[in-house]
């Protein structure tokens, strides 16, 4: 079975890598050719376009960045559909619009090709470690053929249902995140205004119902002024535009969502968008005039703070 | 020793109850002496008035509603202060305001009494097991005066500065459920109108960086209905309402800690008063015409909600 794997990037090349190390034979094409050096290293080979990877493959895996990436790996002229043999499968790892999940698995069908929709959860180390969640949408039988491959990269792997299906738990599970992040931006602001030690607050409120990853995990690095990227400010506000657009096509209101996003654009403004989420407390003080602009270029230059609280 | 123990709620009644079987005698008063009769049977003894109570202890506990139950207890001329000799020791578990802790401890010293505000977290089943987060606000050696008696009724007790610090830190664990349960309540909606399964979704979201307290366990509540409390609403909407009087007389903008406690009103304006705080979904589902009022009247008089989703 020949895979192919397009997108490169962190989490793209350490799962591609995963399944190179179980002894499959991989094509990859990326749009930077220098970033895909490491799986070339390990025996991968090369191709120039989506198409002519796709003609050499049974199954496509995709990790790229933005909708629109994904819109044109797989529809454009030289895109994946249009190199696929009928009868092979598809799976996108992006996380990518449900909509676009279910157009894409749409035009698939009219070539007899399975689309799965297979957003992640777990990070740069998840993927290192090939403890993702995957979560999957699409056509029962084509998860069924995708899970042995899924395996090598992911621990919970899981078909959420019909094409888009994916996609949806992802945004589920980032407005999820935005509520978390909201709270415990809020939370830091109140306790440093209020003059507590935000260790020793931890140890009050950390075992119980305000517990979350967020504060068990996040809090520890604001306390250090590590503002370093787990997860992108600039990805979660893409995330979350996908999650307001498709609630906004259900014609539901979510304020709370519209809210993070929004301190999200605050966090951007401050010179955050390559941090990571904890970032959103710079925003909060500052809103509260506990930070001052002035901050803002040493923050920019170092991606970490200069001082804090 | 002689301790008085004032309100006798589920909470107050099950913690003062761990000191009498730890063979400590107990003077109690409440407002309602009914309340106070499984302690009675227990062995301890009854007075009239929060006076009274403070003339014959030499320690007071007291575990009220609201602030301005507290500043009556504490302040009033039949109050806690009025009857408490110098050299003694009050303690309020009562989650109030960190101001009237402060304000408190300040009339406590006039008369050289030690007054710590000790609000806790871990509901009526922490109060029952004596495993609460108690967090002390107030003086060193008032603390470690009080710690032996704490250690019956709670599992973490951290003195977190001096007096409101208690309060201000229960404040900040109340901003971070209110935070965790907007995202909560919004994801649900989400998943729902996406015709997502709530358990399978779960298995994808539950282990990672969108993981919470309240996600693993308010959500299974909401899959089966459940929308009894564990903290009633009506609770949550006082401490909120504290939460964000402190917050702007420290001038601090809390955007999302405003927002969740207008959800929680409109859960008040849907009968969930006396729900669980899971009940935001109610609101949240509602604002986005995926539940109708209709359902309303069922949902007041039974507690519970009849059809969910």
């Amino acid at each position: 079975m020949q895979i192919g794997w397009i997108g490169t990037g962190v989490m793209g090349a350490s799962m591609a890598g995963h399944l190179l190390r179980a002894g499959h034979t991989l094509i990859v094409s990326t749009r930077t050719r220098a970033r895909a050096q490491s799986l070339l290293d390990e025996g991968a080979t090369w191709t120039d376009t989506p198409r002519e990877l796709a003609r050499q493959s049974d199954v496509v895996f995709s990790m790229v960045g933005y909708p629109s990436d994904v819109e044109e790996v797989y529809l454009a002229a030289g895109g994946v559909l249009a190199g696929l043999k009928p009868g092979s499968l598809a799976v996108d790892f992006t996380t990518s619009s449900p909509s676009l999940a279910q157009r894409l698995a749409a035009a698939g069908r009219e070539h007899g090709i399975d689309v799965l929709d297979a957003p992640v959860s777990g990070g740069d180390i998840g993927a290192r470690n090939a403890t993702l969640s995957i979560m999957v949408g699409g056509e029962r039988q084509a998860f069924d053929r995708a899970r042995p491959l899924l395996e090598h990269m992911g621990k919970t792997i899981l078909l959420q249902g019909p094409p888009g299906s994916g996609q949806h738990t992802k945004m589920v599970n980032q407005i999820l995140i935005a509520g978390t992040m909201v709270g415990v931006g809020e939370a830091i602001t109140y306790a440093r205004a209020a003059g507590l030690g935000l260790e020793q607050v931890l140890g009050s409120v950390g075992g119980g119902a305000a517990a979350s990853w967020a504060l068990q995990n996040l809090v520890p690095r604001i306390i250090r002024g590590d503002m370093e990227p787990g997860f992108y400010v600039e990805h979660f506000i893409k995330d979350m535009g996908i999650a307001l657009a498709e609630a906004e096509a259900m014609h539901l209101a979510l304020p709370g969502l519209a809210l993070a996003k929004q301190l999200y654009h605050a966090v951007v403004a401050y010179g955050g968008a390559r941090n990571g989420t904890q970032a959103i407390v710079l925003a909060l003080e500052a809103l509260s005039g506990r930070r001052a602009l002035a901050d803002r270029p040493a923050f920019v230059e170092t991606g970490t703070e200069p001082v804090l609280g």
